[in-house]
C-alpha cells in the first residue's frame, strides 16, 4: 500500500517534535514556556461565546447554505466597507472551516496540477502545502530585509516563468510579522494581472497590525483571492471559522466546490462569529491588540539587547523572527538546546522554508507579559552560559 | 482568468435549483413538503448539546492536536469494540470535519492523479467529486437490484483494469438504502486485496438500520479506510464532526495531511461528541431509529401501493429510491411538476449518477409522520391528476 505521491512534498511541522519534547519534560514535572505556539492565550470575546451558547441551546444545530449563513457574509461585506471602504457583493463571500478551508476552496477551484506558485522563503509552511495538495509546483522567492520579508514587483520580474501561473502574499507575515506596503501590494497586483496570473493574499492576520500601512489586496482589484478568518485577531482559534473572497468569475464554482467538500461551515460557529462585530467585541479586540502592541515592543527590544539580530521591527500578527546566528549557526539545535537547558520553546527557522533557516527563531508573543518576561531572562542565562562556556 | 480543470468534472447539486424553486414558492405563500432533503428534523441530543455549551461557556475554545481529541479517539476505539467487536488502536483514528473531511483526508493520502476508482452507479454524488478533485478518475460501475444496487465481487472481477487502483462501497447507501451483506463486503475487501488496492468503506448511515446484516469493513481486514461521522446517526449535522480510520501505515500521512489542511477540528464539537456515546444519548439514538424503522415501513407500504417499483427494500439510511417509469420517463420533469401543482419536493434520479437515473425519484423520510403521510396524499393526487389527464 503506497501513500499518495504528493504527501512526499508536504512537509510536517517540526516544531511538532519539538512540541512532544516539552510535553515530555512538562510531564516529568519541568516548567516550561511556550513561545512556540501562533495560538494567543487570550479566551474567545463574551459576546461571540454568549451568541454560541444562544444558538446551541435553541437546539437545531443544521446544516446552512454551502457558502455560509447569508447573515454572515452580510456582515462581513460591511465589515470591508467600514476598515477598508472596499464593497464587496456577498455572492463573492465564502464561510469556511477556518482560513485552511479558504485556502482548499481558493486552490481547489483555480488551479491546474503543474501550475507554479510564487511564494515568499521564508513563509508559514501550510500555504505551500496546500499547493502540493493539489499537485500543483512551488517556486520559492528567497526574501530578505530589503523588501521586508515580502515579495515585490522586482521579485515577481525576476522569478515568473513560463508555467508560473499565480503568487502567494501573506502580510502581516507568519514567521515574519512584517507587512508589504501598499505601493508594492499594489504593484505586485499590476504586475500578476498584466501575466494573467492569480494572486492569493493571505490576510488572516489583518487587525493585529501595530504600525499603519496594512491594507487589503481588495482594495486595488476585485480580481484576487483574499483569505481571512475568524481564528487570529477575533479570537476563535478552536472554533475553526473563517472566510474567502474570490472573483466574481470563480463564484458559482467556488459555491460547488464547498457544496461538495464541507457541506457547511459548523453552524454554530457561524452564529457566533456573527457577534464577532459587535461594539463591544470591536472594543475588547481593540484592547488585545494593544495588549500585543506593547507585547512586541517588549519582546523586540530584549532580543535587540540579547544581541539578536530583527533587521526589520515587525508590524503585525504575534511574531518576532529573530537572526540568531551571532550565537549558534545551527537554529534548530539551538531551539533543543534552550529546550532541555532552560525550559523556553521557540520554533527553528526550518519550519518556514530553506532561505537560511538554519539562522532563525520564532518567537510568537501570544502568553502573557509575565510568561514573555520570564521566557527572556531564561534566554538571556541561556546565551550568557553559552558564551562562557 | 480560467477556472481550474477538475471542476469541469464536479458536478452540482440538480437538487438545489429545485430546492431554490421550493424556496421561491414558500416566499408566496406555498406550503411545501420537504422529501428532498437528507437532514432529519431531529434537534441534537442533550447530553450532546450540554456538552458542548458547557465546554464554550469555559472559554477556552482553542485548537485540539490535529488528529483530534484523544479521549474522542479512545471513545471511538471502545465503541468499535462494543459495536463490532473489532479492535482498532487509536492512532488509526483521526476525527474531521464531518464525512467529508474524511473523504478528503483518505483520498488525499492515497489517491495519486489519474488513479481509477470504481464507484455504484447511483451513488452519492459527493463521494465522487472528492475523487475528481484530486484529478484521479471515476469509474462507474452500473447497478441493480441483484445486487442490491452494490458493488459486488462479481462486479469488480469485471470492471478492475490496469488503472484501477480503489474501490467505494457506501452500506447503507444514499440514495437506494440498501446494505451489502458482510459474505458479499468479505468477498470485494479479497478481491481488493489481491490487486494491492484499496478500498474505501462509506459507514455513515451506520446505526439507521432496520434490518440486520450491516457490518464494519474493519470485521474483515484493517487495510481499508472507513469513513464515519457524527452527523446522521448521532444527530449532529449542523456540528460538522466525524472521523476517519485508516490503514496503520496511513497514519504518519495522515497526520500530516490534517496538520496542514484542518490544522484541527471544531473543538466545541469534538468536546460535544464526547457525549455521543453517553447511556442517556444511546437510549434516546435507539428511539430515533425504532422512530425511522416505523417511517420506512410506512413511506415503503405507501409508495408500493401507489404504483412505485422498488424492488429491493431499502434496510438503512433515511431514503426510498422508487422507480416511477410507470409515471413517467423523466423523473426530472416528473419532480418538477410534483413541485410546482402539489408542493411536494423529492430529488430526482439525476442527482446519484447515469444509470436508468430518469427513472428514480429519492424520497427522503426525515421529517415528521404527519408530513410523510401528508406529502404521499398529495403525492396520490398528483399522479391520479396524471393518469385521468
Amino acid at each position: 500500500m503506497q501513500v499518495a505521491s504528493r504527501m512526499e512534498a508536504i512537509t510536517p511541522f517540526y516544531v511538532m517534535e519539538l512540541l512532544a519534547r516539552a510535553k515530555q519534560l512538562e510531564a516529568q514535572g519541568r516548567d516550561i514556556i511556550h513561545m512556540e505556539i501562533g495560538e494567543p492565550d487570550f479566551t474567545t470575546p463574551q459576546p461571540i461565546i454568549d451568541a454560541g451558547v444562544a444558538y446551541i441551546k435553541a437546539g437545531h444545530v443544521k446544516y446552512t447554505p454551502a457558502a455560509g449563513l447569508p447573515e454572515l457574509r452580510q456582515k462581513i461585506a460591511d465589515y470591508y466597507w467600514q476598515r477598508y471602504r472596499v464593497t464587496v457583493p456577498i455572492q463573492r463571500i465564502f464561510i469556511t472551516p477556518g482560513a485552511t478551508g479558504a485556502f482548499l476552496l481558493a486552490l481547489g477551484v483555480s488551479l491546474n496540477s503543474g501550475d507554479e506558485v510564487l511564494l515568499s522563503d521564508p513563509c508559514y509552511p501550510c500555504n505551500e502545502n496546500f499547493i502540493h495538495l493539489f499537485d500543483a509546483k512551488v517556486k520559492h522567492v528567497p526574501v530578505y530585509a530589503d523588501t521586508a520579508y515580502q515579495l515585490s514587483a522586482d521579485l515577481l520580474q525576476q522569478h515568473w516563468q513560463a508555467l508560473t501561473r499565480a503568487i502567494l502574499i501573506a502580510s502581516p507575515s507568519n514567521p515574519t510579522g512584517t507587512i508589504i506596503q501598499a505601493a508594492e501590494l499594489e504593484k505586485c497586483i499590476h504586475f500578476v494581472n498584466t501575466r494573467q496570473g492569480l494572486l492569493y493574499s493571505d490576510e488572516i492576520y489583518h487587525g493585529l497590525e501595530y504600525e499603519p500601512g496594512v491594507t487589503s489586496a481588495l482594495a486595488f482589484s476585485d480580481q484576487v483571492f483574499v483569505i481571512n478568518s475568524f481564528s487570529k485577531y477575533f479570537g476563535m482559534t478552536g472554533w475553526r471559522v473563517g472566510w474567502l473572497i474570490v472573483p466574481e468569475a470563480y463564484s458559482p464554482a467556488t459555491e460547488k466546490l464547498a457544496q461538495n467538500i464541507f457541506i457547511s461551515t459548523c453552524s454554530q460557529s457561524q452564529y457566533a462569529a456573527l457577534a464577532a462585530f459587535d461594539e463591544q467585541t470591536l472594543a475588547e479586540l481593540e484592547k488585545r491588540r494593544q495588549d500585543f502592541s506593547l507585547k512586541r515592543d517588549f519582546l523586540y527590544a530584549h532580543l535587540l539587547r540579547l544581541g539578536f539580530n530583527i533587521p526589520v521591527k515587525p508590524a503585525g500578527a504575534f511574531y518576532i523572527y529573530a537572526d540568531c546566528s551571532q550565537f549558534s549557526n545551527d537554529s534548530q539545535q539551538f531551539a533543543q538546546q534552550l529546550l532541555e537547558t532552560e525550559g523556553l520553546a521557540v520554533t527553528p527557522g526550518k519550519d518556514f522554508g530553506y532561505n537560511e533557516h538554519e539562522k532563525y527563531l520564532r518567537f510568537a508573543y501570544t502568553g502573557s507579559m509575565e510568561n514573555i518576561s520570564a521566557g527572556m531572562q531564561r534566554l538571556e542565562r541561556f546565551i550568557s552560559s553559552k558564551q562562557t562556556s
